[in-house]
């Protein structure tokens, strides 16, 4: 009986040494890139996630990133990341500029979490809401799949989905992984910032709600709060494309979606507390062809 | 000796403690929704249920519904939800009416797997195959993502997934959710039964199986086995539009696609066991301008 | 104190016995079909996974296989396979022959991964790089869903998936699935292999980066090192369908995108080392309508 008490007791020793990897980094990966889900791309990643530690929990932000549109991945970062636990660690591949000299980094938030990307612009966003507090260049001579040396063209499987996993696995530390780089060297891209003008509120339209044609701003909860708008007090708004008006209208401020009448348009916060315009039932954007980008701005303020 | 035995135990009530509660709920959670996967509003789904519980499985059925179809949402969950295990939570999110007053719930399904979802329809089907037991409305005061007062407009996120994922990781109770609501109060879509109708079947077209263009009625093989069919019979078949002819043809009835010629039609029992009709290796429903949905209908007789 | 640690043993034998399974036999499984995503036949295979051993790690390869398209399936499996750890085993149904005498089958590559899906020609890729050591024919009376014996068109539910998660699991060993089948008489695809032709290399275009439109040869890079090309070095492009030019040009061999401007095009190896064509952030196959499998072959020297 004795004897097999030792026996279960180094069993469970096995038992706990082999989870405890996966205990402290965390484990949970969560992927974006622009590679689409047609082909074998994303499937590596994972493959090669799951070959650095079976017990990783790997998830995906999305893979439908218009191809080398680096700003949507930072917002699609941005719009996602706080609401995962602490130290899971992201994985943001949009690079058309693999195989140059694009610097190959991990940035981990002020709040602690980690983005495995190219620096590229792509954390532009998130160290502006959230904040970066240190970066590491990965060092890909160190830290590279094994025998992937004379591939050039994917470092989302090679290099940054390897890295992710170790980092998740604990089986590398932050500091590991190679030479500092100070957050405000970071790539940045320019953007409009949200604004008071006079009475009105104006900001950029970073990206579009695509699946329904919502139009999201990035005027936040704060500056609209400084209209003091009641429910369904109304509002002049204009679309702009390169400074040229593309639609002007007049909408009411409410909560939802079902508090106007179906094909009505409403203002409203979407689901990060940011001015947004749409159609109840109905599709804005494509309805008055607005899009989204550096070119597109709104302005919105009382008749 | 005795020390690490010691030791050992210690840490293996720990672990037995750290595991309990994903095994007691089953920790299984099936999400569907009409958000497609192209932005972050899956992810920040899936980071909620995380966040609740860092050891939960989480599947998609589909994120692929057309917007605000909540028929197809009630269909799909129809076609999966008998093939996961018991105590699986699933979380179906087609909700135009976000926001506005239509109950938040969690269905108890009487082979004890649970639907959480607005009330809106979307439980129709499994209602009527499966059986409901028990409703209880989700009190939203009590049972809410933490700092998601002011939005909205996402209950997916800060409603549906934090609760679908509070239950599967047994850290609430289905009882303590809100109060009961009866089963047969649940919001039910008018739908075509199907029928003998002399000597010939009719029933609905409730979904195309979409990939291959393949028709799927909702006669059962119980009906089917009362006309006697022999494989290879030939039966007439009519499918209409709001009770117009769109196509008339003959098919045989055989086991799957290879039975016949490629290019030529056949009727089989799909994968629910329901008549269906299809091109082997073609597209029937494309070629033929067939749709689905209440508008329309499918009669077969022997010729 | 005795007793509770005999309490301890025996929680501690039960949760060994519990997760035995998982352990031996790796229990990832990964999945990859023509289904797409709109629907719930993926979730069910997944459902059907989860009920054999809730503790399997399930993932996709890709739904996206255009219908019926046996040969990208293939392509798509050598393309990732050796990227997941040994004992992975992944299920492929791309499945027009469904329901008709086509064998179920389950081959154990030379490195110890699996696959499960009809013998249709998808494993002809595998097969010739990675070898297959054995290949068992999946005794569906015996290892099948209960309660689908009526159901004829949708084995991926039925068998494969249940019969891949039973064998992740360790529920089921290879040798019990079945009769042994020689590997040489899998259903192999012609296709055609690359070669030098004189001063020229000669191959296929088996398959498109569909997401960039970039174009890729099987021509590897053994052969390519053959040309002792340099960095820069400018080659003449010649690509044909059914022996046709399609396209003429010269393009110099680089090691990625950023190497040449946007907007011209470069020869590289691609992240399966073979010889590939593209347009630095353009669609090189959508401008120069090229695209792939048994008609299409490629050629380059120099000029």
């Amino acid at each position: 009986m004795i004897r097999e008490w030792t026996r279960g007791l180094a069993a469970l020793s096995l038992l706990l040494i082999g989870t405890a990897g996966a205990w402290a980094g965390n484990g949970v990966v969560v992927y974006q890139s622009d590679f689409g889900q047609k082909d074998g791309a994303v499937s590596a990643m994972r493959g090669v996630a799951i070959g650095v530690d079976r017990d990783l929990k790997l998830f995906d932000l999305t893979h439908e990133i218009p191809a080398y549109n680096i700003w949507e991945g930072a917002y699609r970062l941005f719009q996602t990341i706080e609401y995962w636990p602490a130290d899971t660690v992201f994985v943001s591949v949009v690079d058309p500029g693999v195989g140059t000299d694009r610097l190959p980094i991990v940035a981990k938030t002020r709040d602690g979490r980690y983005v495995v990307t190219p620096d590229n612009g792509t954390l532009t966003l998130v160290a502006d809401r959230f904040g970066i507090d240190a970066v590491r260049i990965i060092d890909t001579k160190k830290h590279r799949l094994a025998g992937s040396a004379d591939s050039a063209t994917f470092h989302g499987r090679d290099v940054f989905s390897y890295v992710a996993a170790k980092l998740a696995a604990n089986k590398v530390s932050f500091e590991e992984l190679g030479e500092s780089l100070p957050p405000e060297k970071l790539i940045h891209i320019d953007y409009k910032k949200p604004a008071q003008d006079g009475k009105a509120l104006v900001g950029a339209i970073p990206v579009l709600d695509v699946q329904y044609g919502n139009v999201w701003s990035n005027i936040d909860k704060t500056l609209v709060d400084k209209l003091a708008l009641k429910k369904g007090d109304k509002l002049k708004v204009t679309i702009l494309k390169a400074g040229k008006p593309v639609y002007k209208g007049t909408a009411p401020f409410v909560d939802s979606f079902g508090d106007v009448p179906e094909g009505k348009p409403l203002l409203y916060l979407n689901s990060l507390l940011e001015l947004s315009i749409a159609i109840n039932m109905g599709d804005f954007a494509g309805k008055n062809k607005v899009s989204s980008g550096p070119d597109w701005s709104i302005r919105v303020e009382r008749p």
